[in-house]
């Protein structure tokens, strides 16, 4: 059976991102996936990177620098637990889906502390393997979100633009960086203005998408599908 | 004399960051300019949007939407005192500077934070004032950054992609989403990877810029400044 990572960022267990969360649980776990989810505000999941994230003394105390110490740490276990505990979950999994509201034109900050602070060097990429050779290849990654704006304010001439190209910086900058095959993304739009009719038919919508997600081909994940 | 407010996100004060940061206030105060830091790390600031912040009741305590109970609590005050005091900064400036190390195709998790708990519905915007009528207009903006990858990488046809396709959430999505103009950015592309006497420069070249940043014209923030 294929392991599934849900990263998961809302607060409210009856938002439709709560529903999209249960609905991918219970289909992708009758397929016989086995999925895990991280409940990011259950866990009061720290967005912060500090020098918390290292357990012990530092590679150089004098200047604080981020990134080459969790590189240093990952390489001597010396990461703090709840990160350790999250990189066993992407090790595993084959797919990792990202369930979120959209926050302005990006991922929720808990979410993007979630990726800041797990992905370090050594884990998810070390120079020069990143992008097709990052150390996450192989698996596969899904953005499921919901918007505040309507599907016309997100069209290439709307007010916002065309949807995709907010999501350069999540599908090219993040996951694509370390390796990962790219899904298309799953969109809500505005569930806020529409019915409840509506908003169950976006349930129905996500669970049908699901039954057949492992046939799915990955988008090419270059500047054309982006900005054509 | 004009008002700045730097939001400063680095741990460590020997940073690029941190000089930078120094730089513009040392610069800007020359000017007769007030200016303000929020030291986010140093702040410890909260980037996680929760039920906390919204002081007493509820406006539905069945289900929670953040978006709705920020809006309602900003209308009487019911914010929490951390979120005020930062609407506070932003109303007084005429000039948003945000300095940070580019993670991840984007900003830190503590600035994401800072951007999703004060630009609130009600103090930032009001559908259908959103955009050229957002409520911040009349301020500026400039986003201040340093980047792990070179300017190679970065380049059109780079395999990180033209900069500016990563600008486009920040600057358009939150700033200009705001009514904000904004500035052209200020970037110093990986700093890691050069000499001591290029730093410098990078630094001198910061306080020059700033010495006629008044007479900048802000770019025009449309798709064409970013995707051509």
């Amino acid at each position: 059976g294929r392991k599934v990572l849900i990263v998961y960022a809302h607060q409210e267990p009856k938002s439709l991102n709560g529903s999209l969360k249960r609905v991918a649980v219970e289909e992708l776990s009758k397929q016989g996936c086995s999925v895990t989810v991280s409940d990011l505000y259950a866990m009061q999941f720290e967005p912060r990177a500090t020098r918390n994230d290292i357990v012990g003394c530092l590679h150089n105390s004098e200047e604080f620098n981020y990134g080459v110490e969790t590189w240093e740490a990952y390489k001597r276990g010396g990461l703090s637990s709840d990160v350790i505990e999250e990189q066993k979950k992407v090790q595993e999994a084959d797919l990792l889906i990202f369930q979120f509201p959209l926050y302005w034109f990006s991922m929720p900050a808990i979410m993007k502390g979630w990726i800041d602070r797990v992905l370090v060097q050594g884990f998810a990429y070390e120079f020069p393997n990143c992008y097709d050779s990052g150390f996450l290849k192989n698996k596969l990654a899904l953005f499921s979100f919901t918007t505040g704006g309507t599907e016309e304010t997100y069209a290439k001439g709307g007010i916002s633009g065309d949807i995709r190209y907010l999501l350069w910086p999540m599908q090219h900058g993040i996951m694509h960086f370390c390796g990962v095959k790219v899904l298309a993304p799953h969109i809500c739009f505005a569930p806020e203005y529409v019915s409840e009719e509506k908003r169950k038919e976006m349930l129905i919508a996500w669970a049908q998408r699901l039954k057949t997600l492992w046939k799915e081909e990955p988008i090419n994940c270059s500047p054309e599908w982006y900005f054509k």
